[in-house]
């Protein structure tokens, strides 16, 4: 399971007022925490707080003094890309691209989300389409289907239910794209927003993801009960060998 | 979800002793508790304890002074059987048929084991095919599938680590052979046997297999986290409607 943890995102009220005050120790603080969670990438997300591109670079930066993980730019403004993608010291994971073709130009390990200019798709076959065209794209612009995580844009289970099952059968269907298959991700928490039982629906559903292609996953790797489950639903996808340790082995 | 508590069965040291020394007290216990934490039916296991008929109907009858649930008798011995099924205050299921014709007759609701005289099935097509024999059968002896409860067989994921994707495989396309589909059950604890992990094991297969397909499980119904999660896993299939409260609505 590649983890992708989420939480350096001005969407969280602590990371929006940090960089607003330039606070380094709190990004500091979220970049090492997510690295001992045992997080494979650190996502740097600006959000709306600022369309400056050294905001972002400065996000980058503190992570980059704090973790020698990986960055995943969470951005598909082109203008941003440009300034932060120098600074990264390991190569980054460019997060989220849309099925859009110029977006794509110059990108290397891409989320590609299987939208388009209509909007967030309703359907598993939307899904697919979309996820198809940007596969597509992609190997033209030479990017293999390794380097390239399809999202199958998660919605809210308490507002759009019937959604999550389309989301489930997209995913499952952008397994069968090639071989090997392009990597599946997605970014998790939306699928509960608005509900009581947040962390329960959140790897209840990461986990039956997995069991229809996920393999990597924007999330809380600090929430020890979703990383645990995403763990054992790999085991039991035969996707590591099982030891009576397996969880303790994931920590160390 | 369709909850058979699998706790009153000589499996369990306590049961073992309470059928030995007929102390009605231990079986009614587990018949209330797992009443009380939502089960749908109880299933009463004789075990290898004892070879007489007497012995089961003892149980069951201590089972129904105590709960007003239907009883999941769990043997395919039909002498057992022909003393039992009478006893039954409620239609009872009939726990386990393997695809073995003889077994079948004369039952009505029953757990079909995806198994044949060759012993347990090792991929997902043999698992198809012995399931698919079992259907075909019931159906000329007038059980129609909403009254088949098919089980794909569970391994442990300790020992037999490959089996774990042919369950759920297996699984899937079981709900392919007709509309209405029969139902899916499995025994849930096996995958977790040997473990270190057994609860977080249990789980995390019984969610996976919820996004295969399965509608019913036998299992420790006494497990808040696993009942838990097979609920928000059925709220994801839209199966049941999101509400806030649908723990809680459960519960009450």
């Amino acid at each position: 399971m590649i983890f992708i943890g989420e939480r350096i995102n001005t969407g969280f009220k602590d990371v929006k007022a940090a960089v607003e005050n330039k606070d380094a120790d709190v990004i500091k603080k979220w970049a090492v925490k997510q690295t001992e969670a045992g997080a494979t990438y650190l996502d740097v997300n600006l959000g709306a707080v600022s369309s400056k591109p050294e905001d972002l670079c400065w996000m980058i930066e503190q992570v980059q003094a704090a973790s020698d993980l990986p960055i995943s730019i969470d951005t598909n403004k082109s203008v941003m890309l440009k300034e932060a993608v120098p600074l990264c010291k390991k190569p980054p994971l460019i997060n989220s691209t849309t099925a859009v073709d110029e977006k794509m130009e110059a990108m290397f390990s891409i989320v590609g989300l299987a939208m388009d200019e209509a909007g967030s798709p309703k359907t598993a076959d939307k899904r697919v389409e979309n996820a198809g065209k940007l596969l597509a794209k992609a190997m033209e612009f030479g990017i293999n289907p390794e380097q390239l995580f399809l999202d199958p844009i998660v919605m809210p289970l308490k507002y759009m239910q019937e959604q999550a099952q389309e989301i489930l059968s997209g995913a499952r269907q952008f397994r069968l794209f090639s071989d090997p298959p392009p990597h599946i991700v997605c970014g998790l928490s939306n699928i509960a927003n608005g509900t009581t039982q947040k962390k329960l629906i959140n790897r209840t559903f990461a986990v039956m993801l997995v069991a229809n292609g996920l393999d990597a996953v924007i999330c809380d790797v600090t929430d020890e009960d979703l990383v645990n489950a995403l763990l054992t639903a790999e085991l039991v996808m035969n996707k590591q060998i099982y030891a009576d340790s397996y969880i303790e082995a994931f920590r160390s």
